[in-house]
């Protein structure tokens, strides 16, 4: 789908249809309407650099806000190798056979959704592509991780403005990018795989505490045996940490994305979540914090956009590089004179 | 020593002196003169949340800054049970007996050499702190790992106007601490231990990247095989990595701790890679680029502090945090005038 919309790129700019400029009703009624092609433009949109298109896309998204919110936003992190994309094409199809609408997105460039897109060939999600209702969304080539979870986040809301009722978030957990998917989902699936090394072991500090549930990805053939073990351990790990301030406890299942077994189950877990954190509204407090937490990062994002993009401050941080170089000034005494330079020099 | 300085807090503060408070002139004249109970209270002044403090800390750096930048700075790193601190204490009296002064300065609060003084009775590194030449430093016990990145950077500062020649730099490397001592050192050394499930296949991602040199540790009795068999495993896994740009090419190495074994060995290989770098000049090219790095890390947090710490502000943000809640405003909307409102409101 993604690779559709790159070939016609320069055809049909993302903000055009038929060479006239895309208003913000025009694209919010198309994208209630549940439009593909424009929810595409849209989240084009919202990941573009440029200061007017950054102007259109915030009033898209506070336009689209209303309508947000609905859906249940699951993110899904592991290594490479152990079948994130197999996973998300069974668990999705899965999905979209119950009747909801599913959107995939992924937060690094290394996620296993944008190597189809890279390989310019099909993807790895054969089905979920074909799929009417499923929207496939690689994440932007370039661009910090920061910024990309930040185009993410906005995503969703286009999406559940879309009417989409899953989104699932891809994530390879490059450095920081597995906290930044937990904050902003609501339940957070770690897939792992046995027999491989890839156990306890290998785990990243900090990620256990983050999985609402740790699924073992290929648990077929000759590997149910390594899976079933991987699951007891991982069991016995989860014991360690303090119950979670929603009352969930992090539940270990196996499951084959090849041969679909225990994929239904997966399902059936999270919607169990849902009725356990739902009725204690810990759900909505979650997404509350979330939001918050997200106005915080904006704000701290925005604050070094304005000085950066100051000419009169870039030219004074010149000098200033020089002279902390030189030493003749600590970073301290410089970071504190650029700053009352740039409250004077708006 | 540290321990010595905490029992005494009350009843002597960090900024004085019988009484009377110490000034700048006073701080650097007994610094310069190696005078390690007034270069403890000069850390602990930059450490200071209070804003007083912040200025003395402030203009005691400045007036430090023409005397540093003499040393070399090795950044040690492993997870807990390589044996950091013994190999410390091994390394750092070597250090010593060559005539050197050695600086030991830890940045997360679960080094071993906080753990000692957490413990409240004798470090693990008895001799070195005993050896009047050695230094020791645990980092502060609160503060977000950013900020203790900066009191260390600028604690490395005041040990080299001290006149120490080494300073060790420990992390433990909890989330983003290995990054930011990467970024503050001149020689990063990664330490590893065979035979316990800590070789390649846990390894975090990026470390080996940045590692100047893998030491094997506890290369002794039965665990010599594993250490030799490990050293190949790593030095393969090395050769995977393309050049570094100062063309220096880490090495692999094992020693013991314990028995003294190696100890030698690493610091010929650190005077290497000295004399390679120091040739190139990319020595400094790197100091250079670490302080200006430091600059832009100082006004990113500058910026924050300058933002949050402004009550009419936060008021605002206060409101607008309910906005966002509610949803009737987007976080880039709230950031956008936030920002706005508190450049009108200084």
């Amino acid at each position: 789908m993604h690779i559709m919309i790159k070939k016609s790129d320069n055809r049909n700019p993302f903000n055009k249809r038929n060479g006239k400029k895309i208003t913000t009703p025009e694209f919010l009624e198309q994208i209630r309407k549940g439009n593909i092609a424009f929810l595409s433009k849209a989240i084009t949109l919202i990941e573009s650099l440029n200061e007017s298109d950054k102007i259109e896309a915030s009033n898209l998204l506070h336009a689209c806000l209303p309508y947000a919110n609905k859906s249940i936003r699951i993110g899904i992190t592991g290594v490479p190798g152990v079948g994130k994309s197999t996973f998300i094409e069974s668990f999705g199809t899965h999905l979209t056979s119950l009747g909801k609408k599913v959107a995939v997105l992924a937060v690094d460039p290394s996620s296993s959704i944008n190597k189809g897109s890279i390989l310019g060939d099909k993807t790895r999600m054969e089905k979920l592509v074909n799929d009417k209702n499923a929207f496939i969304r690689p994440s932007p080539a370039g661009g910090s991780l920061g910024g990309v979870a930040k185009n993410t986040k906005e995503a969703i809301i286009l999406c559940e403005a879309a009417g989409f009722d899953i989104i699932l978030i891809e994530t390879v957990g490059v450095g920081q990018s597995e906290t930044l998917v937990h904050n902003m989902v609501d339940f957070f699936l770690l897939l792992k795989v046995a027999g491989t090394g890839d156990e306890l072991q290998g785990i990243k500090r900090g990620i256990i505490e983050m999985a609402d549930s740790i699924v073992i990805n290929k648990a077929d053939g000759e590997n149910v045996k390594n899976a079933e073990f991987a699951k007891k351990e991982f069991e016995r790990a989860l014991h360690l940490y303090p119950q979670k301030e929603n009352k969930w406890t992090p539940k270990v299942t196996t499951c084959s994305s090849l041969q679909n077994e225990g994929i239904e189950n997966i399902w059936t877990m999270i919607q169990e979540f849902l009725k356990i954190t739902k009725t204690k509204n810990w759900f909505q407090k979650n997404r509350n914090q979330q939001n918050k937490n997200w106005l915080i990062q904006s704000i701290n994002q925005h604050l070094q956009d304005d000085f950066y993009n100051n000419k009169k401050v870039t030219q004074e941080l010149e000098k200033y590089l020089v002279r902390v170089e030189k030493q003749d000034i600590t970073p301290s005494e410089a970071s504190k004179y650029l700053i009352d330079f740039y409250k004077k020099n708006d």
